[in-house]
């Protein structure tokens, strides 16, 4: 087979970008920073959107839309919010532009210019929450519950395809509420669809925790979160979900009128997931020879591709293919038939293979005359002869194998890379060995945090939710530790 | 029941504006001309959403995403394009906005000033056909049939909830051909994919034309257009669909290698509909009590309340009632169960007629006894009885009846509103009087045109497609006419 792409061994990072090229997932455009989504790559997303509008649905919120436009104003108003997103937005400053007087083209008018600048969307808590003080009045406006899909801008100036892109597409939930109790609960169960959905689509096992203060959405109290471990021993954040107290009800005046009557502010939460995610199920499953995808979320769960030389084969396979083609949608399958005589089938393979579709079937004449076809996993690279009668069987089963053999995968390899330590010395060297999740003590202070960080590059992931919770001793301060936490290098 | 809205008769203009903000479906921002869509109305949005994108999908094309923002020089390479969106767009100057030095609060960085200021995409033109150089060498990659849902900005200086607002969200489809009958067949056919989803969805008529000249899109060489009428007989533009030609393609070079290797530039398209059909769907079929919604459209379907004093009439007309739910669900009819005991059933009555939704079904203590539902039709404002075996059988023929009615009720309208005209004398008695529709001879010159516009606000809708053909004298200058066309005041 002919070579795709950078082995990962050669560069992890290369074989990544080459991959998202090559299998038709983005590119780069010609504004900085800002990706082009390829159809092939939009269908993965479209199908996350869809399982994930399912299950937002399903927990009782609605679908809304709220400007692409940030007042300058509104930013100020919850001070650490400002401080988080002021340094990397892009400002809308003029409404208009003319024809240069000198004639040297078009130019920004400067008549034209904005009494107040408008900021692109980074996030929308405080354009919603300027909203919410319109629809809230009394505890019968709330739980409101609401999930936003939009695009936002955030100015990063070292920018990778789906994982790190100036103009990205998200999901924002943001929700209100007349308890603590009550939002908290919503953050957390936020926190535990992305992981289902993660788990269950993606088939990335994760990690569920909080972060540590320094971590935290800038606005939130606290912030949980899901952490997935790519194949290069590196973490990466898959999805957030923050409890904001009452800062953006103090911030823009939101109050409500209690069952008693008495005025409170009311409690917040916000969630969201990116196109980052396509980074995650990229670098998860793909390995040398391409992409990887899981049957759940896979645009085409099955190829079949028809050899023939003479155009009577052609005929005997064609009557066979659009048969099987027909059952197998009828099962539900997501079938492509790629009959195409402008590409023969080596190339349709390595097509096939490089854009990860689960399964591949060749049907040629010999296949005809016995009665079978070739079937072909993606996941294992293995090859195998089906008879006719028990081919969609069959793809159905791989179907569940495939999802369930991927997750497998992945949860063995993170379990390969997830390490105990008792000492900074053999945290470093992990970290500097096959990486991957670290559990460690720690005091608890973000000094410690930070020169972790600054002498490692490892950053506390998060304190996780589950698992071992017996207190010791900081491996860098000796003092008291509540609980191990989990540090890696992350995306 | 207590008024909601102002009449259509005591002022149009104002009904709509009150229509859209007590039904719920959106409300004006803190951000000048951008509004933000609340959950009723996106959910009706959504399912419009759906509609259209399976009806492109099951016209082979796929969707992508490019980017928010355009490079000012990359305007400029279109001429007619430029000229038509320079005027109203929303220009990003800088990435960074920072604490001001004399402590007056946040301003933006002057040292963060971009190179080339970016556009807030006003259509996507420019940024797709330099991506589609990249993706185009030969007749293989052709043709390119693709679609994006986004938001986009112009810088509308009046501005009105779904009518026309300066962010709004559309689909816009963009499409590359080896020929030029290829790509005037695919402008054309999305044309009439747009009048199908119009007429089967929205339930609104449509008249099928193209633009004159002066009306067509920036850079377009024919625009396709559907036309709607309202109630107050203005016309509304519902959807367009631009042969371009091959003017993007030599604006960014892009050319493809025939089958014979010979070079040449593609042939392309764009189409697109927008939330401006929101507007049309509530201007066509509302009332003075306030939506109403065609049946294939509504979020809600069907709403039963039920009606009880006591406890245990509750318990009653609840067991019904959850079993209707089921049965109807079962179905396939969307239903909403309102239980809820903090309103009457009064003050439900009066909510889901405001909202439109197309049945309500009340059940009381003594419909339980009878075995008998109360069924009211939004559209007809009648009630009747209705036995429980035989009600999921009424609410299914229903949906249709309701979704035919609307739509004959609009024809009727409309040809009650369709004129011919002779004389520029009759011409004017009509716009002035019952308005709508007006077919006459024209002399196909700019200059004509603009004067009737000048002199009357009337614009030419169309050149219609179909019905009578026959040639004439023009009503102004008495020159020679093709075909009468379509003017109207408009939206």
């Amino acid at each position: 087979m002919a070579k795709n792409i950078t082995t990962r061994a050669e560069d992890y990072s290369k074989w990544y970008n080459e991959l998202v090229i090559k299998a038709d997932l983005a590119e780069n455009s010609g504004v900085r920073g800002c990706m082009v989504i390829k159809p092939y790559g939009f269908a993965i997303w479209e199908r996350m959107q869809a399982e994930l509008d399912r299950m937002f649905k399903e927990t009782g919120h609605q679908n809304a839309y709220f400007p692409l436009f940030i007042p300058k104003s509104y930013f100020s108003k919850e001070a650490s919010h400002v401080d988080g997103f002021a340094k990397e937005c892009a400002v809308v400053t003029h409404y208009r532009l003319k024809n240069a007087e000198d004639g040297s083209g078009i130019v920004v008018d400067p008549d034209a210019k904005l009494e107040e600048e408008l900021i692109v969307r980074p996030t929308s808590e405080t354009i919603i929450w300027d909203t919410y003080r319109k629809w809230i009045q009394s505890y019968r406006d709330l739980p409101l519950l609401i999930n936003q899909w939009a695009n936002v801008v955030r100015w990063e100036m070292r920018t990778r395809l789906f994982l790190r892109t100036a103009e990205f597409l998200w999901q924002e939930g943001h929700t209100a509420h007349a308890t603590k109790n009550e939002a908290i609960a919503e953050a957390e169960q936020m926190m535990n669809i992305y992981a289902e959905f993660s788990e269950n689509y993606l088939a990335i096992p994760v990690l569920k925790g909080t972060k540590t203060e320094s971590e935290r959405f800038a606005g939130a109290l606290e912030t949980y979160c899901i952490e997935a471990l790519m194949q290069d021993g590196k973490a990466l954040q898959a999805g957030t979900s923050h409890f904001l107290g009452q800062n953006f009800a103090k911030a823009f005046d939101v109050k409500f009128a209690a069952k008693d009557g008495k005025l409170d502010y009311v409690w917040a939460t916000s969630w969201g997931v990116s196109t980052r995610l396509m980074g995650a199920l990229i670098m998860t499953h793909s390995d040398d020879n391409g992409l990887v995808l899981p049957p759940n979320l896979a645009p085409d769960q099955v190829v079949i591709v028809p050899i023939y030389r003479k155009e009577e084969e052609f005929e005997k396979v064609n009557e066979v293919a659009l048969e099987l083609v027909k059952k197998l949608r009828s099962n539900g399958i997501r079938v492509k038939y790629d009959n195409r005589d402008t590409h023969k089938p080596g190339w349709k393979f390595n097509e096939y293979e490089l854009k990860g579709v689960p399964v591949r079937i060749a049907i040629g004449p010999k296949d005809v005359e016995k009665g079978t076809v070739e079937m072909a996993r993606r996941d294992t690279l293995t090859k195998e002869f089906v008879s006719n009668e028990n081919a969609v069987s069959k793809v159905l089963s791989l179907m569940e194998e495939i999802q369930a053999n991927l997750y497998t995968k992945a949860s063995s390899y993170r379990s390969e890379h997830t390490t105990e330590v008792a000492s900074y010395e053999e945290f470093k060297e992990v970290l500097e060995g096959k990486g991957g999740f670290i559990l460690a003590h720690w005091d608890g202070t973000p000094e410690t945090e930070e020169r972790i960080k600054n002498e490692t590059k490892a950053t506390i992931r998060c304190i996780p939710l589950e698992g071992d919770n017996t207190p010791g001793s900081c491996i860098i301060t000796g003092k008291p530790s509540e609980r191990k936490v989990v540090f890696a290098k992350a995306y």
